[in-house]
């Protein structure tokens, strides 16, 4: 019998077009090579939201920011990476923070080019690459929704990819609404992705000593989860119903903390008193059902069952976070890939193959009409 | 066949002492009465850690904190809710923020007054009632570590219960090391609930037209969730290996995210560089096991599982959050005892009665010695 296909729809890969973008920057989001070893390296985090990247305070012997590997923005990397790791497809994204930093003027045409850069990308190999666009939310509305309807015709767009923090505000923005509406009619989803994580202040005085640990395990997830948690408080899955959001890192926190958000909005007093308590109010866990999909990216069986059970095993979609979660020897395996089949070849009974494939591919391949 | 105990660990009660104290406050923590109703509201948040409570932004038709129902004071109405609930023990605590504002001087001799009162009112029950003691984290190490000693004379104490603040900088706070050290050689637990939640700027500008949901639904395990992590990441479990910690709402996020943590963990630079990632480390996997205990307080059968698979069946004890959560209608019944404990029932096939009654009683019992 042939071999499922194996979908990875968390994956990153920088076009050439925006590596140049940042290297011409002078704030964050840069690169640019720092001392002693003048590597390249990437920052994309202001200084108040990373526990050390990009500030003084970093250790002199770990590098300011992620070391601009190849796997960064080598479309062959990223074919070598899916040939070892045996994945037939990836639907690549840019990584944070996307467009979201460009002015308002130029931000259409680059989202252009850089979109169109990384069609071109993907075309060089047939059937393997499709991608998630990039939006230029800093631009005016109909740059925004133009650059939507142009993406439905580029061939090898799937969707696009978008920070929590939308024009600035969040997702529980208004102003956001006519894209989500463009967005549903288009059947483009998007690939929701945490953006800077939680203001600093939380992880604490000692939090630099354990390097980026917690602002990447948990301020990234958390973040994700309140993105959400506004969204659907928001009343966005009723005011736009054919809204759909594949949510990074298995949803945050989304599935674990599902029962006790309801819990807490069935007995808040404000909503009560709003009248927005009504029976036939949508739940978060009918958006769960009908709006939102999880990646598998959870590092662990327990999670993804947790996350298969509470969106369904036809909702979540197998993902690397590649080119993160680098190799920890001096080989080519990523760990993030290897842990996460795993979790999802132990989330299901060995004869559930069924299950298994459309989490590593199926469901991907049908939701994104690979 | 005799039905087994059900011991409720996540209940609070507020002593009259303790009531009284929070009545004379003019700051936050304090106890007022509030018009229109002049009702006596307990505002235990600073306004910076609240959507709404507390502060002038809070809708006219809410009060601006909690309304201090009986429940909260009366012992005899915490025998009733357990009598309706069928909950056979209680292990009481004191709600947030406990007495770390209390003035270092004072602060020794009200934790003895609230915790002697506390222990009477227990003995006013023989047998369904315990409960964690409060410290007096404000004053100096040696009072603190008297009122330990002391507490494990007193009949009905069972532990302590404190909040993620620690003395105001987190719990990995090397300066709480002679408290846990103090804490293990008396085989006290921690019962660690969360206080205030994480800073209101996260939950947006349109934080307070969704009430109290995000701060209480997110807030309140997300900063367990950080401070639990921020402990793992000081290397508490190896210093005080004896450690013992019962955490509240099922250790908020923490068992969902507890492969993304280790694998942060795995991948970090500066641990690496710091010689912090040897084979031998203890990880979150070891101390989950070995340390830390989960209440079931997670309002849903797929989360409790969660918790139950990441720490062990034997690690895992119902709770309700009473007196929070308050009936729906007119009735008695709290959703909090009836959806915890469904969600116990449903996460077991049905004859697996024995895991059962471990989560809802046993283990509680086993490991506080009730």
């Amino acid at each position: 019998m042939a071999r499922s296909l194996v979908v990875d729809v968390h994956t990153h890969l920088y076009p050439p077009a925006y590596i140049e973008l940042l290297k011409e920057r002078k704030d964050i989001p840069y690169i640019r090579p720092f001392p002693p070893s003048n590597q390249l390296c990437l920052c994309n985090r202001p200084p108040q939201n990373s526990s050390a990247q990009g500030s003084a305070n970093g250790s002199s012997k770990v590098p300011p920011g992620r070391i601009l590997y190849r796997h960064y923005y080598e479309v062959d990397e990223k074919i070598a990476f899916m040939d070892h790791h045996q994945i037939d497809v990836s639907v690549i994204s840019l990584g944070n923070p996307w467009l979201d930093f460009m002015p308002p003027d130029t931000a259409g045409d680059v989202a252009i080019k850089i979109n169109d850069e990384t069609n071109e990308l993907c075309k060089l190999y047939p059937g393997r690459l499709f991608f998630f666009g990039a939006l230029p939310l800093s631009a005016p509305e109909s740059i925004i929704l133009a650059e939507i309807s142009r993406l439905k015709t580029v061939s090898q767009a799937r969707g696009i990819v978008m920070g929590t923090g939308g024009f600035g505000e969040g997702l529980d923005d208004p102003k956001l609404i006519p894209v989500y509406k463009a967005l549903a009619e288009s059947s483009m989803p998007i690939f929701l992705h945490p953006n800077y994580g939680l203001p600093s202040s939380v992880w604490g005085s000692r939090g630099s000593d354990y390097g980026q640990v917690l602002p990447l395990s948990l301020g990234f997830p958390m973040e994700t989860t309140i993105a959400m948690t506004r969204l659907f408080l928001s009343g966005v899955f009723d005011t736009v119903p054919d809204l759909q959001i594949i949510v990074a890192h298995s949803g945050g926190c989304l599935p674990f903390l599902a029962g006790r958000i309801e819990a807490c909005i069935e007995h808040d007093k404000r909503l009560e008193a709003d009248g927005k308590l009504t029976s036939d109010r949508k739940t978060l866990w009918d958006a769960v059902r009908n709006n939102i999909y999880l990646d598998g990216v959870i590092f662990d069986k327990t999670g993804l069952k947790t996350a298969i059970e509470v969106a369904g095993v036809d909702r979540v979609m197998f993902g690397t976070d590649h080119p993160f979660f680098a190799p920890l020897d001096e080989g080519k395996t990523f760990p993030a890939m290897t842990v996460n089949r795993d979790a999802a070849k132990e989330a299901f009974p060995e004869d559930d193959t069924e299950s298994y494939d459309l989490v590593m591919g199926g469901n991907a391949v049908r939701v994104l009409h690979l």
